[in-house]
């Protein structure tokens, strides 16, 4: 039984949502992915959502570019929250995708983070499981505790570059 | 058996998509309408469509507003033409009911028409049905030479106007 | 103790927000209100995030306008997950506020909902809960169908409407 | 006589208009092409498409980038239904042609594609004669059948690639 | 034989373009005003362009809203100067109508003015016209030394406001 | 004594601007080029624009990118017509210069063309001088046929190309 | 001598900047205001930049609505540090006054404030100011806390109307 | 004791960034540069800004993209100036970072420069800091004198150019 579903309109979409695995696997969150669109592969999209809410999955990711309605279909088949994710294609770079996503009528939300943020899709996530999941909150805590070590690395690289110029 | 259905995500779209029954009745074609959403019932607008276009319905007319996956959900379930009309919602006023009925991916289209331009999408419907339907296009020619006729009389009503100015 | 805190920036956005509350209350989710600033009284906000999160609440919903930090500000204080609700407010009319709130760096995610939906933001908060809470689920579901109900109903008045006419 | 025109304002659209053609060969509907503008070479525009519908064509499919003028006075310019094209070019990258093309006035309208959409185009021209061309339905059921296979092969790859990465 | 020709795509704009002509009676600038349209009545149009230019007219002020092709098709048909008008109406507001104008390719120039501005349209052919009249570079001058005396005379006001406040 | 003036705001613009200047020589119109800044080289701008006009200069054609603020303050300096080109340059890619241009207040218009449109700015230049050069009217008709056969020209070539398919 | 100038480009925009006034007399702080355009009336607006700048003036506030040249054309009269104020008006809603505004190029920049912020103006101008003269920090200081205490009076208010509700 | 104090949100803001610096350099004004997030390392930044300001650090200038808080945050946290530059980063290329920066709420203003104008951010400092360093205001004059000199150079140099041409 795997906690995060991952869906995603094209696999077009894989080379950016690969990021999302990655911190996926990095939490040791379990998960399963497919490939599966909103308009092309209704029912099989459909089918998908309705067997991973049966079997106990807990969260759905959801990523599709242009008329994103991915994240919106899926999040109308289940009561699983969704996390959709906006991927910029096509002219108009995923402004497009975002309001497609974001602007979701009364009574299906979607949790919507920004364009092409495939690894905040998944530390939402993880955050969302930490909710029952004490083992992650350390977790997630480390991973806060890392971004800010690294910060304050590249800070400090930052200032012995700038103290060797002057 | 209607030859055109219409359908529309909520029914505060009524209000102006009683302009495109108006054209319908107008042009004497006949029609069905029904008020189903693409997120919250799902199933049920896809049975309808299927329904439709196994009774021989021609031609979708599909209208929702903020983020609008109603027609692009129509048009997937189903070979009929369909006809997207973005509603003016919201802060953001029609622009993403826009981008997401036009920017639809690759294999399903949506013939898109203004935002809110509800007696467009009626007058395209008819359009495309006078390809098998000959008695139509004189309908259609009558109406463009009626609107011919209306700017003239209009023109005429400001040349008159001014000539009383000056 | 309760399980959601609600934040926002100013009390000129209680008006739309109350709406959360309303929602929040017919699901009997225990919550928590605050005025509170990312700039004017960030430490005040941080300090009630901290508390929030040290005394057992699972998730905060965040809403401001304009330059919305509050959301962002919110999440970098907090492991618990925080949606983020952009309000329209000023010439922009809320599109400020959700480029604001959507495109967070990388590490420090915002589950962002629609301009102004402060509706949603308390179902999406709900759907999150049921990941934990069992008799959360079978509330969502029952507001699912009465969504249905609702527009079945609706559709019901207006095929009466249409017969009446004809 | 052939049922489909294509007309497009510059050679430069070809490149990606190209791919309309292709569509309309793959489900062999006859189709004319031409380069021809709406504003340095009108006259000429509008001769063909009077002549287009005079001989029995059933729908152009128009293309234009910038100020997008070409689809709008070809769709002043006869009854037949008129899909109009936005091409990308220039800063404004196809929203200005989106605008040109999809914002029509009352009366004359025109079935909007995406941004660059050719192949939508065509497969949104084919689906409207299908109306009348009982062969075509099985041809779109066909294609459709294919994407959905598409899908589950790129799907199944994905799921070979994810099972032997871990 | 009017100098300048006023053509407007339906007589919603004339409200707005009034202020055209009152700045061309002001000027002394002789003009004609047309209600015709770039779709519904092109043939109209383009004769009365033709008509115009034969008749020694100088330069057209074309104003449309929406999908704004009207300025565009105008000097697709004629060599004289054309100042085009976007106007602001449906819910784009003028944007739309702003890149239907002001991005014509390359060839067929439109002098494009700001939105809805119909009395800097007026402006422009007089200063075009100045080119060869003499006596309206005065009037011009004139309207320019009584703009500085406006605002000097608001300063004033203003001034005064001020020091009673004080 | 030049007929046109040239300014534009940086150097760099020069590279898009010398289109302007292929037409105006192509055109045999004469012209004078000046690189000043609006707000950089403000008295020398407002210098040039006055010595321009008191010398008999016709027209002046002015190129700005970002906050665009030169064709404006050149308008203000004179009362010969001004074409604005707005440049695409910086994440806006020529938005702001466009809105910079075209937005201008009651009193002093800038005749503005699409971003980037240096040859169309030229263009709209020898039109405007037409109104009092005859001898002008002949080149532009011939510009406009020579479009005219570029676009046969271009046609053919694809018609022969789609029959060699074929 | 008054500390600081406050300039605006046409007598409409007073009803916002009266705004900028108050602030300013809280603060006690000396200001001089003149209506005066950058293009409609330039050389008045140069010599009063200019005179105001010899007079010991330390700073500037300039708001315009439109095409907004006024601030960015006063930035480049004078090294004092220019503060803009974009203001909403017209169909672009002061987008078109904040680009004018903020995008200056190289060498000459405006501190930009938000579209109508007309108070944050005055209290940047204080703000820099304090850099000279310590007895204004305390003025902000005691400002910000009135700020907090406001904020916190009305979540007060919220909350005992909350728990009257409840 | 640094007079102005750089913070950045991320290292790769660096590299723009980096002509802030040598522009500081250039005029003499010392400085003191920190990558520091409004998000993930808050405290760390609230303590530094804090630390500047008791210093006797005069301004900050801070630099942000995406949804780019940084500037706004440390404006909250101290009552010295604060310039935020919006960073050109993801898809939306700097609109986001500049709407989270202009549009800051009534009490905290931030003084804003165009997207990626990190020049402009070290020129507005050093023209703040002549309020109080009168040597400063020779350094600034000299600098607008070189850049007219610059652009009359370049002017030459196009003269003879196209004087080569012809």
């Amino acid at each position: 039984m795997n906690q995060i579903g991952v869906i995603m309109g094209s696999d077009s979409d894989y080379q950016v949502m690969e990021e999302t695995l990655e911190i996926l696997r990095q939490f040791e969150v379990s998960f399963e992915v497919i490939i599966s669109s909103a308009q092309r592969t209704l029912e099989r999209t459909i089918n998908w959502v309705k067997g991973f809410e049966t079997q106990g999955g807990k969260l759905i990711i959801a990523a599709a570019g242009l008329a994103a309605h991915l994240p919106g279909v899926v999040a109308g088949a289940t009561i699983l929250p969704v996390i959709g994710v906006p991927m910029s294609s096509g002219a108009l770079e995923g402004i497009d995708a975002l309001y497609s996503i974001v602007q979701m009528p009364l009574g299906i939300p979607v949790a919507t983070v920004g364009i092409g943020a495939a690894r905040n899709a998944a530390l939402l996530a993880v955050q969302i499981l930490t909710i029952q999941d004490r083992s992650l909150r350390i977790k997630v805590k480390d991973y806060r505790a890392q971004m800010l070590q690294d910060i304050e690395a590249k800070d400090e690289a930052l200032q012995k570059q700038l103290s060797e110029v002057s």
